[in-house]
């Protein structure tokens, strides 16, 4: 049984043009005109609506452990689905005292495979920079894991990464095809500015944005590329946020350095001021990097038009609010204690088409190439990303003309509140096939657990070829 | 009837992947696995071949006037063809006191129609910038000339545009959708160093480069952006060669300005050197800017695969040896007097796969983006440059095994004299459709005269999309 | 005869001590603690005073003639005298068809000699650059007028330079020690913006602003960096007003070449507000380039503070406001009608003082620096500028108490307006030495006509020295 | 009794010119031409010879304990005398456990007084920075110590400090007028880099500079540059050495920040070579940041030329070749083993004088200002390093007509090598008063021990000056 799409928009990163798409198998087979479907095909007529690969979503965190308490996982991936995105990238924190591959192995069979509801790779988080990890390196990109990220940030916490962990890591990343990347804030910073804003009794979720200001990023980020030089390695950047670092980051492409960077759907819509909203609300907005002012934003929009950015990912983290985001809330608490992350994983693509196509910001064709073509690209997934010939049948059909609200009420994400909340949104996913399966259909779930399935990256990347 | 090219790799500006592609009527209609052929229709099989879309070859001078003499126009635009291009877009001089749309339309009607072999649009180049002439902008864009050039160099040329005109045409061009390129030499550097060389008896060929160092370049490439950003207006750098114009477009394009430019493809294999050869060969090599050492070719290349710049041209201009080159030879003659400019309409991609694709500097991918895909969206050439349903079916089937070498004798430019004479070729187009009309076979050329038509542009074309 | 100031504050480009000195004939002879004069000398006690060197104003026009009116010249450099300016240096224009030397030398005789209240000096300004002329820049060096200026602004006016003749003058200039200055604004960008504001009726004083925005002397100085740099000449930028050319200096400086700026008092104080004033009070402030934006002034001090621009001149320009101002006044008359200058001979250390030293901006050491010790080197004044033993005894014993009111009323400009009337003044020069001869007494001038004298400048002045 | 020098050419920053100069009791009392002795004064006759003011060298390590050894101290500071200079700042680390004034009044008291044949002065080094530590910052600056440093290299050392200690030392420096400096090198880069040549066997001499690249210190300068841009407090770079850290240095000071830094005379005449030489000899040159090419030493001799860098120290580190560089010789030992540091006391104006005067790279005017008058504004000794009314009367009259060779035996640095041992020799300071009274005599040093005295800094020095 096959798929004919009939009638829609195409869009890809290189433009917008009516066409037939033909799905069989797993696979996009044909894009045509007046292609005709075979007996017993699926025709959907997509007239109106625009026909998008699935997104890529290269920065989630599913499982994330806090304190005891731990945010849910993959079986909250049909929120995804819904939300245009079929295949995840999520990274995965080394435990300490256990290897790279085998943390990975483990987490993906017991914690991904057969509850996976899209399409999943990982990125290693190095944590424990022994000897023998290092040497473990190489054995990332034959698992199909080529991608390992290090915390710039995070003084005191078991995966804070120091430049000597950062330097072997893009040393040995360089011989063996794994692209590393960072989370780019200086721990030290941070750490003395968060103490002196407690010692003055700045503890509201405000001072969040206070104790770790632009320069705080921008240091780091210079210090990442520094290290990248000398390792003569690519270098990539998570979830830029502010001016200052995107400068370091343009000056380093500039200079012939193989440095890039993303950065998250939040930081181009919301800001500082949600972080200071009234009683403690702003804990929802407690992320790292925190938000910024709209002059940042403003500078994010014209990064991700221009590909000084290359990629819009998620940085999907569901702490919920009623118990883990409390966790600074009272007497001797502070923002410090509020676990950094927000749930967005359902609400990427919505964000970037009501705030960025719908406000030309972005052109469709622009936004699928950051939301899909480019994630894909930067980690070696090769069938994904784009509707072309030989790609996997991750389709969207996205119907322009629906107009609603976002609330955590109707997602999927499983967290009690979203960082969106009451946002208009223009525009859905109305229907999304996963390797030719149909697994949204009126924009509900329809597919079922473990459906998704691991997809192996090729090494590098997209490092030496952007 | 309908074409099928069955099993060859289709190299798109995204990457490239085995499929077929079916033309019918003009366009291609289908890309598929396993595509079946109607009845009737021819089928090629592609098998080790790669299918690239037919060159945009975005930089081109025919008929050029010269001291009395002119060179050869579209009846030698079959060279063009068997060199895997099928549209070229050719820069032309208004005429004094006329109108710049009827001076492309005569030329068009005159030069063009019934005798071009592969499609054609036009730049025109303002010469005479009076009120009227910068009123008359907007109908360019509306008559599908959506480009203007300005020559900031030669002193004392008719053609010669001082900052006067160039700004005006800037503003005039925001509002209309006309982009604005420019020839960035300074005039009166250039001028002023002439003069003194000749006075020192320094006259030979090579002393061209000398009249005109690199400063010259980037001077005026600083000055036209400055006009730019003044005009609040898109800026198009044509022919840039050195390290210091490029930076002057990098600082630009980073400050966020719409400032673009090309190389091409001489200034990648060729050098000062050449221009060194003894007797008269030098020559041969007289174009401006002036051919420049390795470290601006080491630069080059950088520059087109990290697509600081975003097309390569040919900038062919088909002069003479024996006579038009000779104008510069002896008593009383030097530098100065040999006409600017070198043949090079055939052999684009082949020096671009040969000292490009096969040396590593290049991807098969970047080649197509360089000299098809952009340029056809630098143009607003909407169904130009790609592999995509829809598209024109340009397509150049090339054979990567062919070995062979560059000679004048037997390219088809017309012209006594090649600059890459001598030069060995690897791979060449075997058989190239124009809009679904075969006019290449086995490398010999089989179309007629006046096949290629008028391809109008959109207005800005990528202007506001890169 | 001779004179021991005692007890005062000896101000220097190094610092502040409290210290004696001491000046017989023409020279300071002796610095020291606890001097004793000699018989007949005059003692004066300046404690509670500060003791300044004198003035040195490197950028005067004098006898500035436009549309048939005539500034007035030196019969009014007693205003210097009294502002604590001892030394003037004139802007002379070379007349057509005469040579460099010739007019500087018949203007010294006629217009400066037997007239002039305190010493002077001379930059030539090239307008009419034929070969023969360019030839005997040379002798400039050799005749005591060791700099040149060229307008690059000012189209269609004799004393506008185009690149050919600035870069010839800085060639020859190289050779012979003349540094080449320039008033860097782009004539063409000019042309058309005041034509395109004339056309929309926009005619009023502030207009003068609006057709010459920062990125017309952006460019002009970037242009002539470029120029400088091909010469392997110094530069000097006379009158920066922004932050753009501001930072294409620092930036050509950073790089090595020898390129040094200059501003003005008026530019640290006004700003585009007062051409904005009710009535045709604007036009009492159209200079050239126009006054700026506070952002721009904040620039300024600091770049005067940070020595990023070297001196500070006043760029006095005499013309009145009831004849000359008025030429801009009336039916189809224009901002562009208004003669470009204002007068500020009399007031460029008070308003350094009152609106930089008072409120924190420049210590008295750099107000020292840039208004006196710089200019002195910039210009290859041996002995001018500072209070050091074998200097000129050109003396100002300021002192900080005096709180007056600045007004053209009381001025000794000659001119029918001050843009800084009204302003308040703090200190003011109470008694002027020129070559140990009291000129100034009790703030009143006691000198003569005819008492200054001409001081030739070295070559190069410091422009390899800085 | 007073001391009156007569005919000598007296060279400042701002230029040199030909006075008598006369001391009475410690300080400089008159500058004159013609100046009288009384009774009973010493008069010296300075014709042909150079008066300049005493060297302020600030940058110096004595009693450095290095396993177990310990380098020599004040006693052997005549070397100093007989070199020129006359004030020596060093670096006193703080001893684990104690206050850093307790610590510098114990050493000051222990170690210099009556011992010091110069005058002296202190920074102070943290190398404990608990909370009582950093409080403890502001007392600093009352008791005359207005400068601490951070070394940034040396992991694992005790006087290793990390970013939290710089930000919170850079932070209270600002309020207490304390000035923070920084050894600038990324303390992780090195140990990662050393480990891996030792691993591979390159343990040679030569293999420090391999360890420590110029990308080691760009990037530890840039960070220092963040946290100061966080503290918004001045920041003082000690011995830059190559042309990103130099660039990292003008790009900030450009930008407006209050960041400066100095050079080391060694880094001006020597380079990797001399790491190189055959046998264990390379082990003398190994200091840090490591010497470097050609490149990075014309790039240096143009910095100090321009004041990009703004004083020459000479970082004297007296460690003997025959012990103590010998930690590093043999089996199991390493470059990382050899103590850091070279001794240079004596020779620093001879060296700048030799090769930067007699070769034209510096002035005698440039150079008194980076050896003497700069250094005594950074470090706050109001009256030290000029030669100027009311200043100490450290004078040095420097005969340019002599001719030698620098070698230890006749050094009285008290080591047992040189690392300029062989150089040649132009000029030498020939007579030298400390504060009016004659230490060195015919190039002898005639002083005693203890004859130097502390000379308290004023907060801040010239950071906000600058």
């Amino acid at each position: 049984m096959a798929v004919l799409i009939k009638n829609g928009t195409i869009v890809t990163a290189e433009g917008e043009r009516k066409a037939d798409i033909y799905a069989e198998g797993e696979s996009i087979t044909a894009i045509g005109e007046g292609l005709q479907p075979k007996e017993g095909d699926e025709v959907i007529d997509a007239e109106g609506k625009y026909v998008l690969p699935g997104g890529v979503d290269q920065h989630v965190h599913f499982s994330f452990s806090y304190k005891g308490s731990k945010t849910r996982g993959f079986e909250t991936s049909n929120a995804a689905a819904v939300g245009g995105t079929t295949t995840l990238i999520e990274f995965v924190n080394q435990e300490q005292g256990r290897g790279l591959v085998e943390t990975l192995d483990d987490y993906r069979k017991n914690d991904a495979e057969g509850i996976a509801m899209v399409d999943y790779a990982f990125h290693s988080v190095m944590t424990d920079p022994r000897d023998e990890v290092i040497e473990e390196i190489p054995k990332l990109a034959e698992a199909g894991y080529p991608t390992m990220k290090l915390f710039m940030a995070y003084k005191g916490q078991f995966f804070h990464a120091d430049d000597d962990a950062l330097l072997k890591a893009l040393q040995k990343g360089k011989d063996a095809g794994v692209t590393i990347m960072v989370h780019a804030e200086n721990a030290d910073m941070i750490d003395v500015l968060t103490n002196q804003l407690i010692a003055e009794g700045k503890t509201a979720p405000y001072y969040h944005a206070v104790s770790r200001p632009p320069v705080v990023e921008a240091e780091a980020t210079r210090r990442a590329i520094y290290l990248a030089e000398l390792a003569d390695a690519p270098l990539y950047v998570v979830h830029v946020t502010c001016k200052e670092a995107l400068e370091e980051l343009k000056a380093a492409y500039s200079r012939g350095q193989r440095v890039f960077g993303e950065t998250c759907a939040h930081y181009l819509v919301l800001d500082e001021s949600d972080l200071a909203k009234p009683g403690y609300e702003g804990a929802k907005y407690v992320c790292s990097p925190a938000l910024r002012t709209e002059e940042h934003r403003d500078a994010l929009w014209e990064a991700v038009d221009r590909k000084w950015l290359n990629a819009i990912s998620s940085d999907h983290c569901g702490f919920d609010y009623a118990e883990q985001k409390h966790l600074g809330y009272g007497e001797g608490k502070s923002f410090a204690d509020i676990p950094n992350g927000a749930p967005s994983l359902q609400n990427r693509l919505n964000i970037l088409w009501t705030y960025g196509v719908c406000e030309g910001k972005l052109s469709p064709s622009r936004l699928v190439d950051l939301y899909a073509t480019t994630p894909a690209k930067v980690n070696g997934l090769e069938n994904k990303g784009q509707l072309a010939v030989g790609f996997d049948a991750d389709i969207v059909i996205f119907d322009p003309a629906y107009e609603g609200t976002i609330s955590y009420k109707t997602n999927l994400e499983g967290v009690d509140y979203s960082p969106f909340e009451g946002f208009a949104q223009k525009g859905r996913p109305e229907t999304v096939f996963l390797r030719g399966q149909k697994i949204v259909e009126d924009a509900k779930y329809i597919g079922h657990k473990g459906q998704g399935k691991f997809v192996p990256g090729k090494p590098f990347g997209a490092s030496y070829e952007w």
